[in-house]
Formats: C-alpha cells, structure tokens, sequence
C-alpha cells in the first residue's frame, strides 16, 4: 500500500525537509506540492538539493490542490491550519507542522499567539508517556515545536520519574533554519556567521507553553520553564540545555537508570556513554535524538543536553514518525538514525 | 545477493562516509572496520554520527581482519595500498580510495609522489568515455580524486566534443573534509571559519596528474591543466570553476547542447536550467554533480562550472558507485541524488 | 586641522565600515550620517558594533543634511550618486564609494550598467601607476569596487613589466558583505553557510569593465578578463587567484623579483615570502593586501593571489586612504595593516 | 613615557590579541617575544595577521629574553607562570594571562587544578567592586578567565544589590579560539563548523570556582553556580545566558535600574536599549561588553545576557586594561568598544 501525500507550503524549509525525507519513504508517493508567493515556481529553483522534484511546479493552497490524497501535510504560517483542515475530508490524514493544534489550553494559546484557540490534536512526539496510543490510527496529528522535541525528549524522563524540583531553566542553540526562509535582515549570512546572539528572553517564546505542557504532564505538577532560545550560526540543529534542581536523594546512578531505561527501547533516542557529549553535527539530517545527563553534586542540579536536527526530528522527521504510527507502518519507515557528518 | 565488504581506515572522513553509504546500501553488509592509531576504540567514540555502528570496535589494518570478504575498500595513506591489496585473493573486489593506482603514467606518479608507481587500475568515474565498460566486473577499482571528479565531469564533454583549447584554468573551492581528520593547527576550525586561502598553487597539487589524464584522454591531445585549490569555510563540497579557451566557431547554443548530451542519461550528473548556478549545498551528502556552462563572447572563453560533495561523489559515493558496476548491480544502488539543505 | 564627514547611506556595510573608521581617524569628526528607508532610527539598531555612535540618529539624505561638511562620503546604490554630488560645492570633498565614476568610457558604463554616464573621477586606487597624483588635491574620489582592487592590485605590475600575456583568467571568493545588507532569500545565513557558489559568470558582472580598464591602463594594450566571481559562506574577505600565460622568457624570479620592486614602497600592499600564501583571515578588519605570486613552469602560466577585506581595502578603508591623499594627510593615516585574526 | 613590554608565549591566540593591542597602544613599545615551541620562528608565518611584527623571530622563554622590560605578560600553559614570574623583579609589572593567580582558595584551585596553589594577584576585572583600587599601582595582576569575565559582568550587580537567589544557571557559548591553538581533532574546521556541542558539564569546568569567588564577594554570600560551557561554530565571542531566581520584590524595573547605575561609569560594559539584545558579533574585536536583563514574572526569574570577545575583553583587552591601571594610564588607553562587523 503506498499513500498519496500532498504537501501544503511545499516552498519553506519545512516542506523542503518534508519532500527530502518522502522521496525515499517507501510508503508513500508525492502529490500535489503548493505554496502561495512561490506558486508557479519549479520546485528546482526553491529546493535546488531535491533533484528528483526539480521539474515540479507549486500550485496555489486551494481546497481542489489539496484534494484525492490519502495524507496532507501543512507546512504553513500558524493561524491558517485550521482553515484548510476543515475542508479536507475525516478519512484524510491530516498533518500539522506548524504550531495551531498542539496547545490543550486555550488560555495559554491565546496569551502567546493572540487569536482565537484552533484546537488540539494528538501530539505527535510518540517517546512521551501514552502518545504512541493517541497517534496510532489518529486522522489527525499536531506536529510538536522543534525546541519543545529537543527539551521534553532530554527532561520528561527525570520528570516522570520524580528526580527533578519542577523549575527547568533551559538553554537552547538553534540554526537558523528554525526561523524560517523569509529574508529579513537579522537572518542575513553577513549577520548570522561568527555570532551568537539569544532572543524571547524572559519568558516570551512561544514554544515556553508548549514545554510546559510536555513537563508538567510527565511530573504531574506544574513545571515552570524559564526557557532562554539563542540563534547560532549554523543552519541546522539544535542543542539543548536543560537544568532543574534535583529531588532530595537522586544521585549520578539513580539518574543515569532513569535515562537508560526511559530510552532503552526508543528508536531514535539514544543515551550516549558516559563521557560522551551530544553534539548537533552528529545528527544532522537524521532523525536520531542524542542525550546524555549529569549530576552536579555541588549544586545538586541535573543537566540533561538534547541534540537534535531541528529540521529532521523537530519537524518532518518528526511528521513523518507519527504520520507512520497513524498510517499503521512501522515507525521507522523512511526514518533513520545515522547523520551526515562531517 | 549480498556482499560483504571491509573498510580498511574506518576512523577517517573516507571512511566514515563510506560507511554512511553502506548502512543504507541494500547489497552490502559491513564486515570488518579497521584502523591504525585508532584501533581498540569504539566507532561510536570516532565517528558519532553512525548510530547503528557506535559499539563496533577497530581492528587494526591485518590480513586477517580483511580476509573472507567480498569487497574491500580501502581509505588509506598513499602508498599503503598495494601492500594491503597484494595479500587480499583475486576474486576480491579491491576498491582503493587512495591514490595509488590512478595514474597510467609512471613519471608523472613519481614526479608527484615521490615513490615507486603500484600501477593502474580501472578508474572509477562512470561518465567518463568508455570508463564504464572498464568497471563492469572489474576485480581492482582506482577511486579518483575530489578535485578530478569535479573537474573531469565539467570539462570532458567540451574537450570530447573538441570544443575547447588545450589549455585550462580551474580553480577549485574546497571544503575543510577534503583535508582529512588528521589535527594539524591551519585545519583548526579558529583558522578557517571565516577564511579562504590557496593551497598547492603554481601545479604542484597532486591531483593535477589526474585532471591532465583525463582531458587529455577526452580530447585526444594533451591539456595543459594550470589548477589552483582553494580552502573554503566550510566542512564539505567542492565547486571547480574551470575555464577554456573556446576552438573557433563554438557558440552558447552548441556549447550548451553538448552539455546537455553529454548528461541527457547520467544518473547522477546534472546540466541545470540556464540561470542556475551549481552550490554545494545543494548536493551535500548526495551523490549528485550539479553542472552549468558559459559562453564568454567577449572573451571567447567557456566557463564550466561544478559542484559536489567532495566525500560522496568525491570519495566513497564514487566508490560504492564503481562497486555497483562491479558486482554487476544497478550503477545507482544505495546512492541518492537527494542533497541536505540547507 | 580636522575635516568634517558626512556618510550618506550610512546604515549599511559600507558606510558602517566607513564609520568604524573614521571613529579612529584623527583628522576627521563624524558630522551628518543619512539614509532612506532607515532614516529616523538610531544608528545603535542599525550598527549595533558602533558603539560610540549609538545615540545618533539617521537623516534623510538631502542638501540639508549634507551641506556644511568638508567631506562627503557617498554609499549609495549606482546611478544615485551623481545628483548628490552636483548640489554640493566644487570646495566640498565627494568620494563615491558607488560605481557611478569608476569607467572611463561611457560605453562600457552603459552596456552594464544600462543608464546614462555620470562621468569619470579620480580613481581612488593609489597603488596603481600614476594614480596618487590625481588623488592628491582632488575634490572628486571615485574609490574602486572590491573586486577591482583585489585582481588589479594582483596583475597590475605584471602588465606594466609585460610580462604577461593580455588574457587573464580570474576565479574571486567573497564574503556575504560584498552582496550588502538588503534581505533577499539567497543571502540568508541558512543558504550561505555551508555553500560555495558562483554568480554573474561569463563576463556579466559589473566590476569586470573596470579590471579591464585598470589591467589594460598598465599593460598598455587591451587585456581581455574572463572574471568568474563566488559567493563564499564567510562575512568578509576577498580572495582573488589571478591567472595569465607568462609572456617568453619569464622566469619565476624575474616574475618575484617584479613584485618585489612593485610593493616595495607600499604602505598597504604585502608580498608574501616565498611559501606563504595569503588569506582572507589575516586582513580581516585591516587595510592591508596579501599577494604572493607562482610561476607554473609546465604551462607557463603566472598566478597571483591576493586577500583583500572587502569591506576595508575594498571599500571603505581604499576611500579614507583616499580621502588622506586627497587632503594632504599621510595616506596611511587612521588606517592599519594589523588584521583581527583568528 | 613609553614602557616597554615582553610577551611570553606570543605564538598562541592570547599572545597574539595582546600583540594586536599592543602595536596600537600610544604608551607600549613591544620588546622580547617568546614561545617554546615556536621559538626560532618568524611571528608572520605564526601570526600571518600581524604584518608590522612579520619579521620578529620568537625567543625561547628564559629569564634572559624577559630580562630588561617594564612590563612582562605571561600566556603560558597554567601552572608555568609562578616559576617565571618569581625570576623577574618586584618591580617589574607582570601580568598574567593564565589562570594560577586567579583564586584566592587553595582548596579550590588544588580540588579544579590538581596542583599546589600558586598566590593570588590582584583581580584584574577592574568593573568588579573594589577591582580597581587593587590594581592601580600594582606590581602583579591575574587576568581573568574569559567565562568568568562574561557571567561575573553579567551577574555581579543583581547580587550586589540583594536581587538574586545564591543559585545560578549559566549556559555560555564560546567560540573556538577560547579552546587554544594546540590542534585537537575535535577542534577541527570540519569537526566544529556546522556544529554545537557542550563539554565540562556537572560542574566540572575550572572557571566555575573563578565564578563562585566573584559573585560570592559581591553577594556577601556564598553563591551556587551550575555552569554548562558550549562551544560554537565560530571563532570569537562569547554569549553568556546567567539565570537566576529572582528575591521577592525584584521587579523588573527595580533590576533594570540596577544595572543602569552599575554600568553608568563604566567605560567599557553597556547595559543595552530595552528590546535590543547581545550579540556576539557586535563586539568582535573590541573591548566592550553588551549586557542586557529581563525579569521573567512568570518564573520569578532574572536573565542576565552578556556578550563579549573572549580573546579581547575576555583575555587580551582585560589585560591592558589592568596593565593601564597598574600603570597609571587612563584605563581606556589602546582599548576600544568599537567592534568588527558583519
């Protein structure tokens, strides 16, 4: 059985990553391709690295594009996910890569992106406690936030085990690809190389709710995120640093068991050996999630440090994981764990 | 069917990209993996990027490591590899990634080198004429240089076509990989990030024996090659600008649809629209060579211009390209024209 | 004395670069800084490197503004300068850091630039024979493109010894900050990094008329340049390799020997000794040029590399030295050879 | 007066920013320059950007070489600068660039250092309360770490003024340049470029106790701190994310408040415009320091931004800074905020 995918915002660096990982997906078979600017456009001239689409050429995001396929992905500014979901059919697997359906609290979704709540949809990060079960079958999936995939994959463990005081401060390096292929200034080559430079500081980001949402349920409590994202000059890959302080009683040991068995059984989530640090370079263009943890006993804090390709596992990697648990295929199809380095 | 195949020189950038190609390649199982200064350690530890081998452990380079397979690759030091093939069977695919055996004339390996000539086996670069019939079945594979892989695939169509003066200025932009793994201070990453500097100019660079085989080969007369390398701030790719005087009457148009013969059937080998330019981007860790042409009236010069990724089409893609055609396997299996971008 | 500057076009590389300048140069104060499209806003949003000047804020680029300087630096886009520069006096000092007064034949201006002449002005390269003359007293400087200054000082002294042959072959590697400060998706950092690419191949860019002016100025004949110029993923940095069949009878140390006299005097410009080659790094932030020459025996072929930055030597420290000359300053004055390495 | 003054160890990064700086301070003449492994080599070919000292040679590092200067400042390997430094006379200034003078507990320095301590010179981050009143005059100054130079500015007023929990998180990124010359495979262009990673996580990085000593001293307590150091693709900068919870009461216009009046005087550290962030690009070759706060009322959380250039402000500049005070010259002599960029 081979489905029919379609692939809305076809133009960006999602959609681009998106198409790079279903062109060798055995599972499924391209369809329409759409943006709105680009539309008309060769794909060979917007994703010049996808050599067997170059011929190609984007249509409009219209109700008619996007019908009689089996599969479609939204790739596309948030806000106007929902919209386009509504016409499209219930049998239609439909994939959101952008932000609308992966908030449960409205409230939270309206402090930090000031419109009106779309709704929720099962959360497609299936190492997190019971998400595998909601995927399985779903007509329906919100792809998570990249930051939200490298943060809660490196904390819920600790969380849900009970190691960690519920006050995170995290740390995260992202490449510029995670803000986007718009040209703005700030995002200039000439701007970006040889700097690091943060931004929604102080609480601002809106992934902050979305890591809240993730910890939170695996704690049971409320977890406070103080988050702090920086931009590095890299074009992909992120790297997270994760800090809580730690429960009473939790030692390097105990912890490391924790992490080991959370992950022992993960496909793409790998506890690295001790003495071994993450690093994003090493799973660039994979699906593959490093992690490793310490205990600092001065300050009694846990850091636990994620890689990850922000474009791959934090977004159409990601899509294509949890679209392989809805479809029913195994969910490594079309997926791997080895990156391209260096 | 599948072979199995030993890496001699594993901890390497050759040899890790060989190994990223084979983990994927249907016709191959990964046998032994050796190295020299680096064996006992885990691959994990050298090469962390191939998650499905981290617990594999280097041998040393031994007779006895390689024996009992099909294929053996060899990414190793120049001038190491015909003791290492000499005590490996005949009926043993021999593919040499090293320099060894890529040069038919003795002198010129010896002007170059400075050691005795090992001597002559197939060269693996299918688009060249006739190479092909050459690598079918073959026992022994000579791998061809980066630089000559970019350089040959853009120039040998206009020399065949005798469109071109015997005479040939190229400049070549290379990544920081193509200088290998070994820590020298001027590959440190403070010294070339944000720099770009020549390297082996005034036609000392060793792969220029290479290039003037192969012109000259396809024009049937001899090129003069002047070839100026270059270090570019980046880990990968290569992109040659190579530049010739054109014979009289060339125009753009037969310029152009020379170019477009030459590659109307290669698989891996792209002429792009007119107004597209090759990057290396866009074939990073693909197979893909990204080709564009000019015609300079005011100069009478032809431009041709080419990227690839100097560790796939470059090294081992090349490689395990030439193993295809050797074992007698579809020439693109395992092997991807899909490049990661951005 | 200290002259008074204003910078029209000073939110951008080269008028930041003009500034970060003249904030250390001893004979001038900063007097009106305008732009267009940023006008109103603080120069620390803009520039945030310029530290000193954070609090100033941009004007519009009219008369008003620019009356009452002794200096007015011009960082326009082409075709804008000549009507700044008409309503100011004939005592005011113009230096066009744009195009617009760089060709001598209205010709060439028109075939590549596509609108009429604006005129000829002192072109403000020094180093080239009888140029600091016209720069001495003069009240018009028009300061050279990046590219120019790099390929002309590299083959200028071959030319006026004769002992190359009036056909040059020029591959160029810049930096992002050559393209400018504008948005365009091409420039983004996530496509820049990682990827060498070349653009305005087969003789369409528009600094190659003004190579061929300076070559042929010094040759005495009309030298053809084939200019292949490339984007390469570094902020800063020019590096040009410059080639040319040797006329008979050169030899390498004749061709040194050359060089030697040609720099001999120099404040800014470097011979390397023998087996060093320049890089872009090593004049990072500097006025200094690196050059080192090879001769190819077995083609006959002269090649000479120079390493400019772009933004100093290329465009804003080439206009100061310029500016000193034309004021009867020391031309080295607020300038240095000292580059900001690694 | 003009002193003269020695570099030990002017073949590494440190030595070389020092010299930068020197070549340009109005009140140093540099005399002997020294290096071990290097000795015997010219400094153009070591330091190929520092053309006005291409043609000093470097002396082994003696008594004798170091002999006669009024200044001497040591970049050596740690442990090695008490030896020199007691073989010079009291009355010479020394300055060192290492960290064996930095800690004022022995416990510390032998529990990080695993070496006898050697003393503790005066402090040489002048910003730091009461830092300048122990460097005028002085005969011995300890230069700071680059870390502790970025997270103490960043964090010394909230404790200081009773802002701030005696508990921080520090993520810092660095570029490579702060990781030494000596070539390391993992620091290798190819290794780094494209690629964030962290090292010395769980507390076990020499600058944590460099930055306890600071903090503590200003807070009148002892302050925790969990520091993770990162190293990014780049070769200069270091961007400092310093989080800590924030003491009841703290508003965010109490903490901005505070930072404005610890920074009013300084010459050197700004405390940004509200809504503008550090950036490490904007102080790239400089001395300056960009700060910027935000409270987090969600999390009850100060963030703390600090920008620098670890080779200037963060070694080299830090040292002429001192080395100013301790000569009684204006404190900003040969020292700039204006940085290089794009």
């Amino acid at each position: 059985m081979v489905v029919r995918a379609a692939v809305a915002g076809a133009s960006g660096y999602a959609g681009g990553e998106l198409l790079r990982l279903l062109l060798t997906h055995p599972g499924t078979e391209i369809g329409a391709l759409t943006g709105n600017s680009n539309a008309g456009q060769r794909l060979g001239a917007l994703q010049p690295h996808l050599a067997p689409l170059a011929d190609r050429v984007l249509e409009p995001t219209t109700p008619e594009a996007l019908a009689g396929h089996d599969v479609v992905f939204l790739a596309l500014p948030h806000g106007q996910s929902a919209a386009v979901a509504e016409q499209l059919g219930e049998e239609v697997l439909v994939i959101d890569m952008g932000a609308d359906f992966r908030l449960r609290d409205a409230a939270d979704w309206e402090a930090f992106y000031g419109s009106p709540h779309a709704g929720t949809w099962p959360y497609g990060l299936p190492e997190l406690p019971g998400a595998r079960a909601a995927l399985e079958g779903s007509k329906r999936v919100a792809v998570p936030g990249c930051y939200p995939t490298a943060v809660s994959l490196a904390l819920f463990p600790a969380y849900a085990a009970g190691l960690a005081e519920p006050d995170a401060v995290i740390v995260a390096a992202s490449g510029t690809s995670g803000a986007g292929k718009s040209a703005k200034p700030h995002l200039l080559g000439s701007e970006v190389m040889g700097s690091m430079s943060p931004y929604g500081v102080g609480g601002g980001h809106r992934h902050t709710p979305e890591m809240i949402q993730n910890l939170s349920a695996a704690a049971g409590e409320r977890v406070a995120v103080s988050f702090t994202p920086t931009l590095a000059p890299m074009p992909r890959g992120i790297l997270a640093t994760c800090n809580a302080r730690a429960k009473p009683g939790v030692t390097a040991e105990s912890l490391r068991s924790v992490y080991e068995k959370a992950f022992a059984d993960e496909p793409f989530v790998r506890l690295l050996p001790e003495g071994q640090w993450p690093a994003t370079a090493s799973v660039h263009g994979s699906n593959a999630v490093q992690i490793q943890v310490a205990y600092d006993a001065a300050t009694h804090r846990i850091i636990v440090i994620s890689a990850i390709d922000n474009l791959t596992k934090g977004t159409a990697g990601g899509a294509v994981q949890s679209m392989n648990l809805a479809l029913g295929l195994d969910e490594t199809t079309g997926l791997t764990t080895i990156g391209i380095a260096p």
